[in-house]
């Protein structure tokens, strides 16, 4: 890392870029632009069209165990590959050929490895979701054949799957479950009550798959085949929200879907396992007394052997959860774990990590650290003899998080993790013993030379391997398969920013990044609400890069209070005034940035999508230091917001519409003088932030006769294509580049100098 | 007029913008920056701002004859007066102060002048249609009352009016008519069969209030008032379109109403006429034989005595239509003219002027003029005893045209009517005698030292006075009731553009204005499509006008092959090729403004809305000359437009396909390197013209990458708020004041240069 301090800055005259980041919803950054040519950059600069080109991509194998000693992965060139590293042998199973020949995206081997579910006109319904028709392909004779329920042609599912066993599969057509023993036999439906847009059985509606459930496959099959577990949600009483669709047919059509905002009637759900094998049997799984005739959601639900799954249970105002142990034999559930919190309860998804005979299993949770508040740890609960509950037994411990469990090896009495003990911007596999005391070892930190300091892993099923993922800056994706050299190449000759994270003399609470030019690259962005982080040393190339490369400009990124991974104190500060505390670190870190010797206090621009858009209005409207602002897809007001987010942060409307109010961007509070100084600029699209929000926007900059200019993206659904993300990156770039030259400029003078010649 | 030749154009560089006008739908402008201070710009300079300022609004007395010496107009402070100009005596009638204490906006007096009618709340729906409460007030004894059918509170009515009798009310409620006989007596439904957005009984549905009657009142009352015609029209058939409502509700709605794109299924309609006296009788008049069963549309209906009312047939292809006269006391009609075309048929709104026995009446009519083609003229048809057809007489001739007619004389055998025998920018009112030749008299050509050039006029029932209003830019509005000094006093002291028609060079078919600064004002924009007028005498003050006094920009504007008032021969040759030689057009105007000495070649802009918007596209596909673009709700798509505007000039689809996709935008034509060149600019809101239309367009500007940014004004409705208005000029100022900066300033240089200080 180079210190900026340590660079000669006379004679310059900085600009500063700020991004908030947050949220599926969220992004917030600072810029500062460096107007002669650094020393060493000679190197060529990165272009909005770089970030799209298939070297700039980062290639995920997306490698699985499919046995102990065998990972199943797609390579580079698009080939199946199965590795048995034991013989250190690799096996083609699809040639990259047989994915052009039936145009089709995604594949799956059915666990026999005989036959592979192709997907074809995949079609991204929400974040998770997509529908697409399926074929079923024979790996051996090459035999074909489409994928349709009884007496349907043609038919485009929500969902396709091989089962666990053999070639089980299951999809999902109009909102109804269907079950196939093998490829050949018929089809068996399983549920009869679905109904589009009001009955959804086995797949999430719009509220599970974004805010509960984050996935869109709300069934899960038990570890022998013969059982599979689903959600029935019911969005009868749920308003629906409408996303138009403008173009391509003579009339506009406009997509209907349930969408419950803060405060209206959310879906019902209840949890049911159909027995697949002899007669069909349906059972309820119901939830516990405590919850019983109560709103609620499913958070998790995980077989923890063939007859048992655990579930749990959340309150709606997500203050209150239970997690109970199901026998789905007879239907009959057993309290094993409750968790309740005066703020919000977190990690409602994470699955428990059981022993095989399930008498323990192991979970984190928040644990008091001395004066400096909760952690997420690992507890080991074991069964107690003399009460319902379980004895709990704390394995770690620190002022740092757990991040996730990855197995527990039962032989040797030892637990994986994902931690950040090293700092709260690196993730590194960590072992530790269910048993002995400061028994915790790092497995990843002195692994290799090129020192990735962010790891995701895959432990295999006998607990002797692990695939190891780098996402952080070293670019070495999988050690094994892939080492990414493509998109090193490309990077090496290109002039990136060097990040610097946290300076000195800032508070220990926040964490600051900063990226300068020339340099590596800058630390990742985050895409998530409260709990997300901006600052990590996961790897990402975006726009902002480009300015940075090109433009001289230095970006800034905060994680203040409400932001994950520093514990819960930290997290929890912004439990009913999100875009308050978190604004007034925003603001800290602006004016400790405006100390340093380099930054033009002229020219500083924000930038954020989501929540960080919400967060950028909050701090237009509480400083006048920013000159130039761009929100994507801004929130303005939180009851317009989805419930489960909204009253996780708030709670339900009826008795706190004055905490609603507070963090609403107020827009009468959103004065002319602020929007005359600034220049705003709004880019919009139909996403799960909905149109509305950006609507109330603009009739107010109408009214206040802000200055603002807008880029719209119409009939993208909730995501954009990759010709509109290109669109907006440019776009973006352009704005920013414009707005800081501008904010230089004297324009009278300009006009009279160059109409003289 | 000081021609710009006469000028010292020494180091001068200038651009220009083009204005595209046209259409309800339409607008098109040339500009030019001046750099330096020119001599004699003292005054102060125009702005935004001045645009919205009451002193620079033309004040409308909306004077109208109640008798034969008497007028009744609303003053500029207010108050309603009427004016017996033989006394010359005047009597408030109602005090401003009424109007704001029971804030209501509109008013209307019972022709016993008894009573006013006063609407509150109104609200904008289509381009004439609101809806408002109403209230009924006794002038004399100040009690008031409010106007609901029966059995309903508050009732918002779509319609309000006195009849022509005494204290005869009429009202339009959910689509249905009702009828008081005094203010005092109950409510009579007259018709039953009223549903809203399907059935529509005495109000036009959004065709005929925007394409075919240019009005939303479509019941007419007999002289007498015992009868009551009015039109059903049954949109049972006709494919809704939906406006998004997003903001104001936590979900967001959505308005729908019939809308026939052009080839989908039209309302049907009928014409009816309801007997008010004595028992309630409803009559139908049936079409003639010709259109008998076949599509067709009502385009007039006018009472020419107590039992009988002229009506106008016409098909729905628009090239044939008939004049029946029909008795309503029996529902029996006669034909009494009939006109088809190889083209389409122009007015065919256009009121016959009948004498009082009915034996003859006064119409325009395209008349041949030797080689030139044919040009709107006054016939006169006489009753013919050898047959079924009426004999016609040509009135008037030469090689301009009549706009209206305003009056028969029967005493004095006298003609009056308004026509551009001047020149086709200017409107004079005319006599011409019915029996002599070579009659014709300018009544106000040379009648004051002002020099008006542009006269609407209204003539008192007994055809011995008249109302003149002067539109034109000496802006005296109503020679005897306002002189609009207010205005004249405030364009004083600002420096405003002043304008040349017609340069001498070029061709004499297309009609071109330039608007330069310092000088009075330039000429109109005309807001119409094929068969409008930019360039005339009319009084316009835009956002142009701003760029021309504050930034030293010439403004073009343009009427070429496909305007109004220059006989048919220009008007329809865009008869199935819109946008192709109106377009060519435009590009030779630009041509010959290329080659003044004055004019900046790398600045450039142009700005249409509309049918302008359209048009400003084609052109952006024809030449690379244009810099800045500004559209504004274009029409991309013929076929996504309304089906009695498209077919009108490309015939109907089915038949015609080739010909709308000749003249749609091609967004496929509209190639990468015209939109790198050329910024683009648009400014979108729900009009007539659809989002749809923005929608397309923008998908392909994203496929291409071109850089373009926009506002957007959401939930408007149909036309912009007083606040929207403002702010889409401001930002129209300040994107062409860019633009035209952006191409005079190298960027690069201009980065180095400031940052080294």
């Amino acid at each position: 890392l180079i210190s900026p301090e340590s660079r000669n800055y006379k004679g310059i005259a900085i600009s500063l870029l700020v991004i908030v980041a947050v949220c599926s919803l969220i992004t917030m950054s600072v810029f500062v632009l460096t107007p002669v040519e650094l020393p060493g950059a000679a190197n060529s600069r990165l272009t909005v069209l770089d970030l799209f080109k298939p070297e700039f991509s980062v290639h995920d194998p997306e490698a699985r165990w499919i046995s102990d000693s065998e990972v199943l992965y797609r390579n580079r060139d698009g080939h199946v590959i199965k590795f048995n590293f034991a013989l250190n042998e690799t096996e083609m199973i699809l040639r990259n050929s047989t994915f052009v020949s039936f145009k089709v995206a995604k594949y799956s081997l059915s666990p026999d490895m005989k036959y592979v579910l192709f997907a074809y006109e995949v079609k991204q319904v929400y974040r998770h979701s997509y529908t697409a028709s399926y074929i079923v392909y024979n790996i051996h004779t090459r035999e074909v054949w489409e994928l349709n329920p009884p007496e349907v042609q043609n038919a485009v599912l929500q969902h396709a799957a091989w089962g666990v066993k053999g070639q089980q599969l299951i999809y999902i057509f109009e909102n109804n479950i269907y079950y196939q023993s093998d490829v050949q036999s018929n089809s068996l439906r399983i549920t009869s009550s679905g109904e589009e847009g009001v009955i959804f059985n086995g797949i999430a509606d719009w509220l599970y798959e974004e805010e509960i459930l984050q996935s869109h496959i709300v069934h899960w099959w038990s570890p022998d085949g013969e059982r599979l577990a689903f959600l029935m949600i019911n969005d009868t009483l749920v308003p629906n929200m409408f996303l138009p669709r403008f173009t391509g047919s003579p009339y506009p059509r406009s997509q209907e879907y349930p969408y419950p905002k803060a405060g209206q009637p959310n879906p019902t759900v209840r949890l049911l396992v159909v027995n697949l094998y002899g007669p069909t049997h349906t059972q309820e799984l119901v939830p516990p007394d405590g919850l019983k005739g109560r709103e609620h959601y499913v958070s998790m639900v995980k077989w923890i052997s063939n007859t048992h799954a655990a579930v749990r249970w959340l309150n709606r105002p997500q203050n209150g959860s239970f997690i109970t142990v199901c026998d789905a034999t007879v239907g009959s559930c057993v309290q094993k774990h409750e968790e309740a919190s005066d703020l919000w309860l977190t990690r409602q998804n994470q699955e428990p990590v059981f022993s095989k005979d399930g008498s323990r299993f192991f979970l984190t949770i928040p644990v008091k650290q001395g004066g400096q508040g909760d952690f997420h740890h690992i507890a080991m609960f074991t069964k107690s003899f003399r009460s319902d509950q379980n004895d709990a037994r704390h394995l770690t411990s620190g002022n740092w998080e757990v991040t996730k469990i990855l197995a527990y090896d039962e032989g040797e009495q030892t637990i994986y993790f994902i931690g950040t003990q090293d700092s709260p911007q690196k993730r590194h596999v960590y072992s530790a013993s269910t048993i002995g005391l400061f028994s915790q070892r790092c497995l990843t930190c002195e692994m290799n030379q090129e020192a990735c300091t962010f790891f995701d892993a895959d432990i295999s099923p006998n607990k002797q391997h692990v695939i190891l993922q780098c996402k952080g800056t070293s670019l070495v994706s999988y050690f094994i398969l892939d080492n990414n050299m493509p998109l090193r190449a490309a990077l090496e000759i290109k002039k990136i920013s060097k990040s610097l994270n946290q300076p000195p003399s800032l508070a220990r609470s926040l964490s600051l990044s900063l990226s300068f030019s020339p340099s590596p690259f800058r630390p990742s962005l985050s895409d998530g609400g409260p709990g997300s982080q901006s600052v990590s040393d996961e790897y990402e190339l975006g726009w902002d890069s480009v300015l940075v490369s090109c433009d001289e400009v230095i970006v800034a990124r905060l994680d203040g209070r409400g932001t994950g991974f520093r514990g819960l104190r930290v997290l929890q500060q912004v439990h009913q005034r999100l875009g308050t505390v978190d604004v007034q670190d925003q603001i800290a870190a602006l004016e400790y940035l405006m100390t340093l010797p380099y930054i033009d206090r002229a020219r500083i621009g924000i930038y954020g999508k989501g929540y960080g858009a919400y967060l950028t209005l909050m701090l237009l409207r509480s400083t006048a230091l920013i000159k130039c602002a761009a929100a994507n897809s801004p929130v303005v007001d939180w009851k317009l917001y989805a419930s489960a987010f909204s009253e996780r942060y708030f709670g339900l409307t009826s008795k706190n519409d004055n905490r609603y109010q507070v963090s609403s961007v107020g827009l009468v509070l959103f004065s002319k003088t602020i929007c005359e100084t600034n220049w705003c600029f709004f880019v919009l699209f139909s996403a799960n932030v909905h149109f509305q929000h950006s609507a109330e926007l603009i009739k107010h900059l109408i009214k206040v006769g802000a200055n603002y200019t807008m880029q719209l993206y119409p009939d993208e659904g909730h995501f954009l294509s990759l010709q509109s993300q290109q669109h907006l990156s440019e776009s973006l770039v352009g704005y920013f580049r414009t707005c800081f030259q501008d904010f230089s400029t004297p324009l009278p003078e300009e006009i009279g100098k160059e109409d003289d010649d």
